[in-house]
């Protein structure tokens, strides 16, 4: 038991590890004994966990998926409406994406030229999400008139990769003030009169509070 | 006299291939063999025109560089007004992205792990256009009451460079319906009651038929 714990325990260390050196250089020049020397562990225990740097790079893509997931999920619990959930998910991506290298490694290793066994579809799990959303507002009146959730998609969507790829470079693009900026400026567009004044473009506390 | 006319040929044959292989294959794994090979010439007439394959992603960004300036420069000269000129600009860029490999490896190579000796920030030549052209608006008075040129250009540089990401897996987030849609979206929201039915979404006849 107490070994399984420190087997799961070196398991994440190198997924973080791996993360971290994707992130620096790259998926192509990350080498096995940089990643294996900033977990602390020797070669011999990475190669017990993992048969490759593509195992790796797909451990990585895979907690990162699940964090993705959680979001949705958790934005679709107890959220006040799909539009407010919405704006709560963004805001819960861009932490995640500025403060966990395995969430923001995950999504630049969809970005990158691609590998021989395929990655994960981050931006595209993303992108159901987003879609599915919004067709929810749409199906509860909750656009304006003459918004339809697939125009609402493209930008969100769009928008929301945009930060991820310049946030990279410069973390005030994930930052929730620049999120309150887009969302101030696209909420009087995207949604109906009537629940205009109850959203609130930096996330509800409720979203808030689960994050923290 | 021609044989000057024919090494610069070569030298944009050159980048012209290189662009492609960095597309196809990334950065790193770009081998200046199959550049050479794929541009038809030898490896020695290839280090007469580059001494690296830095310096060829170089002379990639460099011709990128010229044509974001180009369409920047066209856009100024006889557009109705800044707003229009700002929905051709993203329509000519998004043309040059799908269809011009070179444009789109410029891109690119500033998004990958930073090089050793540093990559021409396209996109921040891109938005330093957009936060110009769109302070311009704001100062003819053309944004609608309440809408900052800065909450504007976070969301036009943001989904400007996230359809050229989702652009390199699906031609489609490049095509003019997708900037239609955001257009479409933005549009009502973005330009003060007195201009908005003037505004192309689909961009300006004399700019589609600069661009042909």
């Amino acid at each position: 038991m107490v070994k399984q714990e420190r087997a799961a325990r070196t398991r994440e260390t190198l997924v973080r590890a791996a993360a971290e050196v994707f992130a620096r250089d790259g998926f192509v020049l990350a080498s096995l004994t940089s990643i294996s020397r900033r977990a602390g562990v020797s070669n011999g225990a990475l190669h017990f966990h993992f048969a490759s740097k593509q195992a790796l790079a797909r451990a990585v893509e895979d907690e990162a998926a699940a964090v993705v997931r959680a979001i949705g999920a958790l934005a679709r619990a107890d959220g006040p409406h799909p539009l407010q959930r919405l704006i709560d998910a963004t805001h819960a991506l861009m932490e995640r994406l500025d403060e966990d290298v395995v969430v923001r490694a995950g999504f630049e290793l969809g970005s990158g030229p691609p590998r021989r066994d395929g990655a994960a579809d981050l931006r595209g799990q993303w992108q159901s999400w987003v879609e599915e959303v919004l067709k929810d507002a749409e199906r509860d009146g909750l656009l304006a008139p003459g918004v339809s959730a697939a125009d609402a998609s493209v930008t969100v969507v769009a928008a929301t990769v945009g930060f991820e790829q310049l946030g990279a470079e410069d973390p005030a693009w994930m930052s929730a003030q620049t999120l309150v900026q887009f969302w101030d400026l696209l909420l009087p567009r995207l949604a109906a009169a009537e629940v205009l004044n109850g959203l609130q473009p930096g996330g509800t506390a409720a979203a808030a509070s689960r994050r923290a």
